[in-house]
């Protein structure tokens, strides 16, 4: 399967022969994280861990034929902009809603990969005591992270301010839980959630003491 | 816009005379049900009362072009059947998740109007504590219902062995929220829910009271 974004980039590695040679060459597990994730929530969602899917495409269709006998072809569509994030879900009582990014940057993970009103749509399922974090997947460095939520749109926002256009990796580490990429799920993030949400518990009650 | 399904179905009434001429006959609104409940959903949105958003349909694309200095268009691609609900998000810190069907039947809703994996889906949504529901409107009568997930799902698997395949009128009066129909929001299922939770609360606490 061929799926294709707006800027034209191609997600999945199939049919891309450029960049199948570059992750050989690299030597990483030539999967996209998108793959890897989503075979993830098939693993969680197979043994009843948590109920996480990818939300598809947003497509604008123009035409539609309808041949006799067979499907509905659709001849005239185009991309258009998410207005929400790519996942969401349930885990244990909780709402559960995540950006997945990948990059090949090596030292810091640029901004530009989110639109505002999906940093927006995280501010107000937080509202709702929805959790919402993000993903990110550092390929060349095979590691990945799980940063709330919180941290990027205070981030976000003082960019606006200071300029400044990406996250360093030490800020990175500073502020999420890391994933320790494995086999069956490969990425583990409902580990990092549960921890995520055992410390927003004991920083509550300790809160509530402090009342 | 025009929003087409695999069935052939037009789901807006804009660009179909035929559907305009039969609303304006029954004296209907003349709205479609999606097109309500996402003016609903835009209102709970905008007023931070809850955070639901339509999923947007699974398309499978075959084939783009990238036309230079214009927007990749997509000539070939062709509908999905949807694996989840068409609706979910987050209201007070709970996972909610439903599908909204409208039907012209003035007696009975039918089970058609399922996939075996959307029931499924519910199930597991309900395991993992997310609140499961259907709206079912009924727009020759202008009535609409909020139906829990743990009705549909028993009627579904008795319907296996009894072959009963409509839920009676009757039977959604007796198992389900009447949601009335109004202007701001048009379809007010977040009252409905609300009156479902407390319930739901209350006979919690009964059965604990009970053990």
């Amino acid at each position: 399967m061929q799926f294709n974004y707006p800027n034209g980039k191609q997600n999945t590695y199939k049919n891309n022969s450029q960049q199948s040679v570059k992750t050989i060459q690299f030597g990483k597990r030539g999967m996209s994280f998108e793959t890897m994730l989503n075979e993830s929530n098939d693993f969680y969602n197979a043994r009843d861990i948590a109920v996480v899917h990818k939300k598809p495409t947003p497509i604008q269709v123009v035409k539609v034929d309808y041949p006799k006998r067979s499907a509905a072809k659709i001849v005239e569509a185009y991309y258009r902009q998410a207005s929400t994030t790519d996942y969401n879900g349930v885990f244990n009582g909780h709402y559960i809603d995540f950006e997945a990014k990948e990059t090949r940057n090596k030292t810091s993970f640029p901004l530009k990969n989110f639109h505002a009103h999906q940093i927006q749509h995280m501010d107000k399922c937080n509202k709702q005591h929805g959790i919402c974090f993000i993903l990110v997947y550092f390929s060349e460095l095979n590691r990945c992270f799980f940063l709330p939520s919180s941290f990027l749109i205070a981030f976000w926002e003082e960019s606006e301010r200071n300029g400044k256009k990406s996250i360093t990796l030490q800020q990175i580490e500073k502020h999420s839980i890391e994933i320790n990429i494995g086999l069956a799920p490969q990425v583990p993030y409902i580990d990092a959630l549960t921890a995520y949400i055992s410390m927003s518990k004991t920083s509550k009650e300790k809160l509530a003491t402090n009342e």
